[in-house]
Order: structure tokens, then C-alpha cells, then sequence
């Protein structure tokens, strides 16, 4: 099926585009009242994320608010490791916690990618989405990064020490944690590649923790098995399906990641995204990044910033706007009405003109 | 008095040493049995910040189990605040909390720079101190910067939601931000000058949480600040006092870090030290960078991690072996003299090929 609004997926091309395409992490989510009430019907976070019906009606929750140029699958980025039996559940109010970890040399060295039957519900997520949005927008499959999964599995769940358990075996067992992030890689493109045969238009990797590892440790444990990854992804029913990585503090790494294999790169606040783009000229699309936190102020104030990040970005084709991480829960809903809003309008009035320029030069 | 080991001064000059000189983050801290006895007969943190023989006590302590080449002036950055009559106070087992936030439109517009006579302990600290240590080492005193102070003054306290109240103000009220750093900064100069007049050697401002910040607020609300502060710091006793500015996450902006006054920035452990003398040249010194994490392993794995870092920092003089960020209280003693002993070794052995190498050479 033909998709109706391209304009992320050219964007992800660097083909010129009528306007800026927008979608947001976590789009769908707790700061919706309508995700909220599914997610009370669904009884658990981990019941919504494995019922393909309830899954596809909060994916689509969002686009039915705003007009969004992309749709991202809900799920969980820890749906691979539960499927290798750690038995991942979220207690009300906190984090991911798995039974068991896999921090040892004895559960490193027993660990295998999972059956990717056991993530059936996830693929029959995608291939539901994708028939309930009928062509209307792309909608972007995703994984986490293999080493943002080996934090987790190390450390049994989230941190409040920046996964110092896992920096640590990265200095004293780097023989441990290469195998890990190893065997995740080859899940991570099973898995990916499955999301893809089920129609995901475009897939991406989150590196949430990749930025806490040094410079050495960063290229070694995290890039290398993202280029791997990429490296690994099969092309879906209508062709070659693009890529997205995002190392959450990666900007230091943007030339590695720029040239990593994907065909985006994801970038979070605190990078200055004209700089951004003079570094890596058009070998990659960018994404992002506006602060989440800016979405909780004001429409006045959303549109200002984001004004801002459109020029910064500059007229170049390859943007991709976005957050610079997950939307948060206090997010009121018009702020990002009005978001979405300003990208469209203000990027289209660019183009606008610099075509009047182009036409009144005689070019 | 002259100073017998003069190394790190040399080094922030970026002179040549006959080894590369080592101090730590938070080298009088918890990890030290002797500091957490003299903790418990201060009975709290801030009496033993408060008092000029505990705090020079502590101080010194951790240069009687190493051969540091710095001491550290042992005391908290949030005292100037502290000082602005915001009751500072440390929970047991908990961060610090101020009795009052300064975070609405009236607290700030009344705020003002401390008299400095609140905070005289600090600079009779530093005199105890610097007789105590009879020009055996360098003293360094040290402030937060003004936008991490800013950062807790409007939190109340310290955040696990990376100061979304912060990064929502610089969005919203820049202007109240503005007034809070524009205050700060004027406090942080005359903080730092009397630390100066009480025979500090060398300055450092931490700046912690300056890395949460958008590049745009990044440049204006902390680098512009510390920038303001360096201008205004006037000569001690002994003639110009040199200063190390550390954002931590700062990376990205080590280009306007090295242009910002100071003699030497700080890096945090995600920064690749060689990459960064690449960018800087000769410029300013460079300060660190290992993962505080490596320090809680073995002193096999510190070494080798050790030796990396002065391999990548090279030949050029300039470097300052330092953490990424503060030593955690979980860190074995052993280790630190093996990282010490590594650095001094390890340096001196490869100035020690280098002039072997150039005699050889005939140059």
C-alpha cells in the first residue's frame, strides 16, 4: 500500500520535502488521557505492550490529536531480554525490574538470542498497525541498542548510580560484556528485520545509555554493535527500509555515529543542531531536539523554541523534528498541538521563501 | 612560601614536567576510613565544613596515604548559597536541601551576593590549610559554578528529573534565570578572590549540571557566567592565580571551554582526551578523565585504564591526570595508590623515551 504523507521517510533521504516532518518520542503515552484510560483497561504496561489490539489503539491515539508525519510502535525496549526468560514485570510507579540478572560469567556465557516466536505479540503489533493506518503516515519499528539492553540486564533493571555496575565490567571483564552485547546484537537484528517482513516503513535504535561509557568504551561496546546491527537488516516488502540510531549524550560521537551505516541520527537537546549539520554535511539525515521539558511551559514559549530549531536546523533537506527524548507525563496536551503546529507552518513558510528568492534571482 | 612540588601549576601553564600530575575529585570523601572518623566527631557535614581544623584535616589526609601533586580546600559548593540565608542542611543519607527555593519572580529579584563574612571558615579553612601544608603541594580552592548553584537554589535541593524546573525556567522565564546566574556569578567572584587572598594557589569552579542544558542556554546562562567570573578574579600573594572551569557533559562545547579564560577545562570520562588536545591545541590544559567507576575494580584494571588515558593525552605538556568526575565513597584505598603510583611512573618513564629518543636523534 502506498503511503499518503512520505514526507518523513524523504526527509530520512534527504529528499527536499513541502515542510519539516515532526513525530515525538513517546508520543503515545501518560500524557494522553485516552492512553491512560486503554492502559487502565489493558490492566499492566506489559499486558498493553503484548496485545497487538491495544497496542495499534494507542500507537494511533496521538495522530488522531495531531497531525504527526510519523507513527511509532508502542512497545517496550525490553521486550528482548524478557523473551530471553529474565522475566521483566514494571511495578506500579517505578521502573523495569527483571527476576533475574545477567551479570555473571555463568549467565553471560548460557545467554542466546531468543526465539523470535516468543515476540510474535510484537510483529503482530506491527503488521495490525499497519493495516489500521491504511497508508496514511510511515510507521517506524524500534529496538534498543544492544549495550542500552546489557545495561538493563546487568543491573536488573534501571540505575540510580549511571549503571556503574556496568561501567565497571567494561574496565575489569570487557571479555563479558563484549559477549553480551553480542549475542544482543544478533537479537536485535532478528528482531528488527521481523518488524520490518511485518511493515515497519523505518526502524530505529535506542542508545539511551550508550553516552555514559568513555570515548573508548562507547565505540568498542556500543557503536560497533549498532553498525553490526545495521549491517544485519534485511529489506522489507516495498524495499530498503531506512534507519534511525539516537546514543542519548552521543554528540560528542556524531562522526561516528554519522557514519555507522544508518541513514539518521538521532540527536538530544544539548547538541546544537546547526553545528550538528555543518559536521556531517547530507551524508545522514538529522532528528530532533527540541528539551521535552520546553513542551511543558507554554504555546508562546513551544513556539519559540522550536522556531529556533527550524533555524538553527537550516533550509537543507534531512530534518527530522523531533524531542530530544520521550515526552514527559506533565506534557500538556495543546502544547503539542501546538509543536506540531509551528514545524508545519513555520517550515513551510521557509520553503515558501526561499523559492520566492530562488524565482525573483531568475534561478 | 615557595611551593616544593610545583608540578600541577607547571602543568596548568602547560609547561614541561618531569611527570604528569595527579590529584582527584573528591579525594578527602568516604572512601577514606580516617575522613569518615573524623566525619563522626564532627557530627555533621556541614560542622565539618564549618570548622577550619576539620575541614584542613581532612583536607590533608588523603596526601598522607598518596603522593598527590594538589590538595583540595575540603568543603561543599553549595556554601555561598548557604550563605545567601537559603538554610542549607545534608539529610543522613540524602543529598542536600535548602529550607528555601529561590525559583518565583520575588525571590530572585531580592536576591543578593552574600557578605563574605558568612562565609570567613571557608577562607580561614584555606589559610589553616595552606600552613598546614608548608609549600609541600599546591592548594586549589574551588566554587560551583553560578548556573549549578542556580540549579539548586531553584530546586531546593538536588533533582532525580535532571532539573526539569531548571530547563523549564531557561525556556520560559530566561529572564529569571538570567537574574539568578547574573547574582551567582558576582557572589562566585568575590568567593573565589578571598579564597585567592587566603593563599589559594589555583581555582577550579565545578560546573555540574551545566551539561542538561540546550547549547544556546548552555552558552548563555553557564558558560557566559563562569566566563564573567574568570575576567573578574584578581592576582593572589604570589602574582596570577591560573583557573580549570569542568562542565561536566560538557564535551560538545570544548571549543568555547577553552576559549572561556581559563587556563584548564576539565574533562569528564565520556570525552576521548585525545580527540580533545587535537581540538585545543596548545591552548589550555586538560584535566582528567578516567571513570571514577574504574577505581572501584582492581589495580590491575586501573593501571591498564591509567596508561590509556596518558597514551591518548601524548607528549604534549598540559595534562592534568585526574577522575571524569568525584571518586565513590565504595572505592578501595589500594587502588588509588596504585593509580597514582601508575601516573607518576608511567609519565616519567615515557618523558624519560621521549629524551632518550630525541638524544638519538641528535636534537
Amino acid at each position: 500500500m502506498p503511503i499518503q504523507n512520505d514526507t518523513f521517510l524523504r526527509a530520512l533521504r534527504r529528499e527536499p520535502t513541502a515542510h519539516t516532518p515532526v513525530w515525538l518520542m513517546r508520543q503515545a503515552g501518560r500524557y494522553l488521557p485516552e492512553y491512560n484510560a486503554t492502559r487502565a483497561k489493558a490492566g499492566s504496561f506489559m499486558a498493553l505492550a503484548q496485545s497487538p489490539e491495544l497496542a495499534c489503539e494507542v500507537t494511533l491515539q496521538p495522530l488522531e490529536r495531531f497531525p504527526l508525519d510519523a507513527a511509532i510502535l508502542f512497545s517496550d525496549i525490553l521486550t528482548i531480554p524478557d523473551a530471553m526468560g529474565l522475566g521483566l514485570s514494571f511495578a506500579e510507579g517505578e521502573g523495569p525490574r527483571f527476576a533475574r540478572t545477567t551479570a555473571d560469567e555463568a549467565a553471560i556465557a548460557t545467554l542466546a538470542a531468543p526465539d523470535m516466536g516468543r515476540l510474535r505479540y510484537v510483529f503482530d503489533a506491527v503488521s495490525t498497525i499497519k493495516r489500521a493506518l491504511g497508508g496514511r503516515v510511515p510507521l517506524i519499528g524500534f529496538s534498543g541498542s544492544p549495550f542500552t539492553l546489557a545495561c538493563y540486564m546487568i543491573e536488573g533493571g534501571g540505575s540510580d548510580d549511571d549503571f556503574a555496575s556496568v561501567r565497571r565490567m567494561a574496565a575489569a571483564r570487557p571479555d563479558l560484556l563484549q559477549r553480551l552485547v553480542d549475542v544482543n546484537a544478533a537479537a536485535v537484528t532478528a528482531y528488527l528485520n521481523e518488524q520490518i517482513r511485518a511493515g515497519a516503513d523505518a526502524v530505529m535504535i535506542f542508545d539511551t545509555w550508550g553516552g555514559l561509557l568513555s570515548s573508548a568504551a562507547y565505540r568498542r561496546f556500543s557503536l560497533a554493535s549498532m553498525r553490526a546491527v545495521l549491517q544485519g537488516l534485511a529489506p522489507g516488502p516495498a524495499g530498503r527500509v531506512p534507519s534511525i540510531v539516537f546514543t542519548k549524550g552521543g554528540g560528542a560521537w556524531l562522526d561516528d555515529l554519522a557514519a555507522c551505516g544508518a541513514d539518521g541520527v538521532g540527536l538530544d537537546w544539548t547538541v546544537d543542531i546547526g553545528e550538528a549539520r555543518r559536521r556531517v554535511g547530507a551524508r545522514v539525515a538529522l532528528q530532533g531536539n527540541l528539551d521535552p521539558l520546553v513542551l511543558t511551559t507554554d504555546p508562546l514559549t513551544v513556539a519559540r523554541e522550536a522556531e529556533a530549531i527550524l533555524r538553527a536546523a537550516g533550509p537543507a533537506p534531512g530534518h527530522v523534528f523531533n524531542l530530544g527524548h520521550g515526552i514527559v507525563p506533565r506534557t500538556p496536551p495543546e502544547n503539542v498541538a501546538a509543536l506540531v503546529e509551528t514545524v508545519h507552518r513555520v517550515s513551510r513558510e521557509a520553503r515558501a521563501g526561499q523559492t520566492a528568492t530562488a524565482a525573483a534571482r531568475g534561478t
